[in-house]
């Protein structure tokens, strides 16, 4: 049996792969970050899935990121923008994907883990450095070369299988896999119950993705809006 | 004039990184890790030496890695050995450097710094895979296509001048650029108010490194040894 570590942020594409982990028979431990991230709000939904899908343990590691700011997600200063802004927007958050991934891999290091499952996507992806696959091919060149296991030979898998997906494949492959979509938070400016903003990048690509999939989005959304 | 953050742990190697990238003519910002490390005093050595030698900035960051353990460092059921151990001693902590590298390249890309500067040794090193050359050349490649800055072409060199020298060149470097030893904290086991056990693996290399390069070791050691 295989055992994997699944970053799961409480977002649908994260939850999606957790239960491909799962499907595929995998020993799945869970990790997310409290990284002062402005919709926390996925973090009480990372906590409902992992405990819903039986995973065998989750962790969440707080790292204080709004030290360093840099990002509408951990500085309150720089407002979320509503979807469809030009080149890399605000919402990225220097670094991340290499933190979240750095601290995965010291945690598959500890359980002696085979891979580390994480839901990145270069397709419908809000044009995020961290989320290229040659990205991920120098993250894992990286990785076989970081940890005590990686010197005794026992290489460590960074695995992205929903990175060439769309949305609405996604939204398939979760709806197939039994995903719970509503349990999921996407929304960047998400209230403390998990409310979406509905005007966001990420509303809008989780909105796109069950329309153009044909299947019911259990959103909710702020009653503001 | 060019910018760097200094990963500065409040260790001879680390002060005397932060003393040639000063002597360079950097604008120096200084990172620091409360990781949970056994040896918190480290921390209060890395205040006092950017504060004395004159960083524009010194942060901070928590992680907690005691979550995930591992290691003698963060684990106190594990103890730390005397020096001479055989392998990777158990003071490796799982992904470290990667974790620590990786949120200076956060700090780097907010500030739009130029450079990291890492102490890390590949000579007189206690094993530790994180050290070596080639995976610090294969985090630069990382590096190179992780961030937004590194996407618009403005690269981040990621500078380890130590790593080729013997702890006896380090002491004899960081001497002549004047940096206080007295104010380092290098001891595994150090107590709280920064006094060295005399017995692990750093305290001996430490100790070695002042003996060859004949230069008056200021090191406190704690009384009942």
């Amino acid at each position: 049996m295989s055992r994997s570590v699944i970053l799961l942020s409480g977002g649908m594409d994260s939850a999606t792969v957790l239960a491909l982990a799962i499907a595929a028979g995998e020993e799945c431990y869970a990790l997310s970050f409290d990284y002062g991230q402005r919709h926390i709000a996925e973090l009480t939904a990372a906590k409902t899935i992992a405990a819903q899908m039986g995973v065998l343990e989750h962790r969440i590691i707080h790292i204080d990121m709004r030290q360093l700011g840099g990002s509408a997600l951990t500085d309150d200063s720089i407002a979320v923008p509503d979807a469809g802004s030009e080149g890399i927007p605000v919402t990225y958050v220097p670094a991340r994907n290499t933190v979240f991934l750095s601290l995965g891999l010291a945690w598959a290091e500890v359980l002696e883990a085979d891979a580390i499952y994480a839901g990145v996507n270069a397709v419908d992806y809000s044009g995020y450095p961290d989320c290229r696959p040659e990205y991920i091919a120098a993250f894992q060149a990286m990785a076989n070369l970081a940890t005590k296991r990686s010197s005794e030979g026992k290489l460590l898998e960074i695995r992205t299988p929903l990175i060439d997906l769309s949305k609405n494949d996604i939204v398939q492959l979760g709806d197939r896999l039994g995903v719970d979509f509503s349990l999921t938070v996407s929304c960047y400016s998400a209230s403390a119950n998990g409310a979406a903003c509905g005007h966001c990048d990420a509303c809008e690509l989780r909105r796109e993705g069950f329309v153009s999939a044909g299947i019911n989005d259990p959103t909710r959304y702020q009653t503001n809006n």
